[in-house]
């Protein structure tokens, strides 16, 4: 197929080099001037551990597709490395439009960090079913409009911003999964579209990688009580990852555990807690949530990939739904649920403070509904269209192959 | 075997559960007022450091068994994050007590952590031989036994809690030794207890880990003389690596290298330098124990393998023994000389330390004996067991596999 | 071949355990009184991220031959263990000889880490070349040069330490080259000589490690503008990632990528910032400089491995040339250009800057080449020669292998 091949030299490099050429451009007259800024500490291990946990942690955990591992892996790096240029000049624009505040380097480096994680958890919903071109539109798109979401929260119903953040899985899961309806579902039957242990214990290194960074990612950019964020994320994913070993063993036919339970439900409590981690005063309360998140993505894992997914065609290969989209849900209704108790004798702020957080929940989630399922729509036009559907989920339609692939 | 599969569904759940719900009430009532703790300053990297070592790098430390992957790693989790809960709430139970001071959550947790890293040892030394089950009772018993020892130490002996905490490797060797007593012995003819290639990667990846976090280990919990702590334990595991080269070479029987020496034995000169490294004024006494410490661990592995072992009926699979027992005892021992040498001067007070130390640490090797054996006989009771000895080390199992096993 | 086992056994063992009694002794002698020096602080994280990265980044990253994988990984440990002694000691002397000034413990463990760099990247010119002794012997050699190197520039040109140490990757980088054009050229069929997909999957992981902990690396010695170098490292690697996927794609036969490709250029934008990030104020030029590095990188492993290295009969195993040492040139340049345009106003002080860089290059470049070479004479004489041709690359001649060697 030939012309498939040249379609696909001729489409990705030129695009990425005019993009990245337009990204210099504009950082040469957006870089905003630091001296203005009231030098505040900024921890750079913090920011170490998110950019360890989104490069190696999510670069590993999407790799339990038998055939696409170095796909899972190098289109994650390349979508992180240019999404976070797009995202500082997001930030940057904004910052010259006097619509957010100048800060530091390395905190803007950080935030465009946390915000990549919702595209990356959004391809991993069309994990072995884009290509790089089609990732890259998608990767511009989400950006853009989670910053607008985000901005919409800030200014309107006035959510601090490391809370708004938060919404990052909601926003992502949702994203992807508006974006895959609009990929045809693989065949179950599909060879490529398995897994071989192999791949499961690289995607486990994955996965830990992501459970052990978790409280760094819901604590980076907590500005005070810090030290509660990571107390209340770390018990939130321990009891998670019991839970998911418990209800793994009851779901099952056989009654052992399955391997992808376990990647999606030990993650879950970090998910949920993220919202709410900073004003839960006793442990317990964490750990009920990371209980209950642990029991809704195990069995929304059943009930979605069995019921739901198929009535609406959606396909979503890496169970990016019960992984961050459940949990997420979850999360914010516990965090409506913590308002209430806390502010029971004020009513009247009560009312407001609920209507608040109920708001900045549908409206992340009706964005990433209506924008996920247009780039959906957009991005399966023919001009980004590169890869047939035998062609999905390998290696080799992408990569120059070593002649001796035994044993792979 | 139907009826087997049927009693491990309707064991672990249930009891994980159980315990799991028990564990929610008691943080409900024991968890301590951290309003009342002049705020001290705890490093979370550090934490994080020993976070890291304890899952990722044991989980993979353990991960050399051919067709045992995904439980070593899987069930290594799974008894961290159960610990880790288990040792936080015996924890608030003594402050609750008065017989321990209250402290910042952070540092429980860590300390928590570092306590399960016994647990993590013993459970290498009946690796691929116990169910999930048995791991969960025996965590548990171990953690209450270590708590109790360390008690011990530290009112009676008047021993501070960070030297004390230095007994997890000798404590975690002993007291899997003796479980593992009552396990049977695997056949080594057993085609399941090998190792491939790819195992012993895996298994470096996580050794290197282990290598590279150990100083932060010795390191986390010491109050003054941190920085000292560092250089010496980095000088001991840099001579340790060293000398673990040259004496498989010379032990082995046709000059070559073997990964096990390797593995073990670069680790020994951390284990060692646990208890002294506060005290140790020049780096070339760390390097002197560094060295003996490696050759102890290798020539251990022969002897202990070839004579003691056998003659014991004891079946040691990832050779704790001689990677954490033997270096442990040897480091108490360096303990004591240094601290002949270095109170020379004052005979009386000399007595009375050395007293204390070897106190101390006939202490812990004794309870870690005697509470191990008897665990392993309850754990080897009827009601605990579900695998059959030719079940053993095999994944399939307690695991789900993917249809396509191929070249595993 | 009996003899040549034995000629292992024989020397291996031997020298490193005489070496390291010495190294013991000396350290005897050779320690600074710590208590001289005013206490400023070192991070220890900081330490931490470096030493993590050449040990495990390293360590993995050179694992991209098919059957090397144990020695590639475990003689990286070995080399670090012994060289950051050998370093340690180094600078021990000079600081007994006044020739630099006293340091904290933990700044000299790092500044020795740092200089390893320089010896594990000549070590991936000659990969899979070499055996143990001619490492350590070429390790040696290669500390002790690079610090003459190093204390020729600081003395003589009076660049600063900080700065002169970013040197290593040149060093390293065409020292390797140097040596290795003793070694005869394996030819291309041959088989060891090839990679499997798992193993450039393993050596993946060791790029993202490399790729993610980059940035400490440029900052770790840096006296200020510490965010600074974090910032601007960050952006060169960002663009030299994306530029890696653009190239590859453009400079394959059929439009696909290259893993090596991946591997070399994602780094190189690090490599070359490393001399001027300091003095960047605004992320574009960093941006430029990645972009351009990339570009050399990938154009010149296209030449070099066609035209150029046949004709020096240079086999480069792991591209060292084009991924550490053409950047690193690149980045000098632009280190000038930089001063240049700062200093453009001072025209007197302009030239003696300029002299000052550039004659710290060619003194770094030459010292390499001339060291380099008459190192690789003298490893390949007769008493350090214990592999033939034929065994190269081959896991089998140094270790003990597991039987069951299948898949692998």
């Amino acid at each position: 197929m030939p012309a498939k091949y040249r379609n696909f030299r001729n489409s990705v490099p030129w695009l990425l080099l005019i993009l990245e050429a337009v990204f210099i451009v504009l950082f040469y007259f957006l870089s905003p001037d630091e001296k203005s800024i009231s030098m505040s500490e900024f921890s750079y291990p913090a920011f170490q551990d998110v950019n360890h946990m989104v490069v190696f942690g999510f670069g590993f955990f999407l790799m339990f597709l038998r055939r696409y591992g170095f796909s899972s892996t190098a289109f994650n790096l390349l979508i992180i490395a240019f999404g976070v240029q797009c995202s500082m000049l997001i930030e940057n624009l904004l910052i010259f439009l006097h619509l957010r505040q100048n800060e530091l380097g390395l905190r803007r480096i950080t935030k465009a960090t946390v915000r990549m994680t919702a595209v990356v958890i959004s391809t991993g919903a069309v994990l072995g079913k884009t290509n790089p071109i089609q990732l890259i539109v998608m990767t511009i798109v989400e950006l853009i409009f989670f910053q607008i979401s985000q901005w919409l929260s800030n200014a309107l119903l006035k959510i601090p911003e490391d809370v708004s953040m938060m919404h990052v899985h909601l926003f992502g899961a949702y994203f992807g999964l508006a974006v895959s309806f609009h990929f045809s579902k693989l065949s179950q039957d599909n060879d490529k579209n398995r897994s071989t242990p192999k791949s499961y214990l690289l995607s486990m290194l994955g996965t830990l990688f992501l459970w052990v960074f978790w409280p760094s990612f819901n604590s980076v950019l907590a500005v005070n009580n810090k030290n509660k964020v990571i107390y209340n994320t770390y018990f939130a994913l321990a009891v998670s990852a019991v839970t998911a070993f418990i209800l793994s063993v009851l779901t099952t036919k056989d009654g052992k555990l399955r391997m992808t339970h376990i990647h999606s439900a030990v993650l879950a409590g970090g998910v949920a807690i993220g919202y709410s981690a900073r004003s839960i005063n006793y442990p317990w309360i964490a750990m009920v949530l990371g209980l209950l998140t642990s029991v809704i993505a195990i069995l929304g894992s059943s009930c979605l990939q069995r019921c739901l997914h198929p009535a609406l065609k959606i396909h979503d290969t890496s169970g990016v739904h019960f992984t961050f989209g459940l949990p997420a849900v979850l999360g914010a209704l516990a965090e409506v649920i913590l308002v209430v108790i806390n502010n029971w004798t004020e009513l009247a702020r009560l009312g407001y403070l609920v209507m608040t957080y109920i708001g900045a929940f549908c409206l992340t989630i009706s964005v990433a509904w209506v924008t996920g399922f247009l780039t959906g729509f957009i991005i399966k036009l023919k001009p980004f269209k590169t890869t047939s559907v035998p062609k999905c989920s390998d290696d080799q339609f992408f990569w120059e192959f070593p002649h001796l692939a035994v044993g792979f």
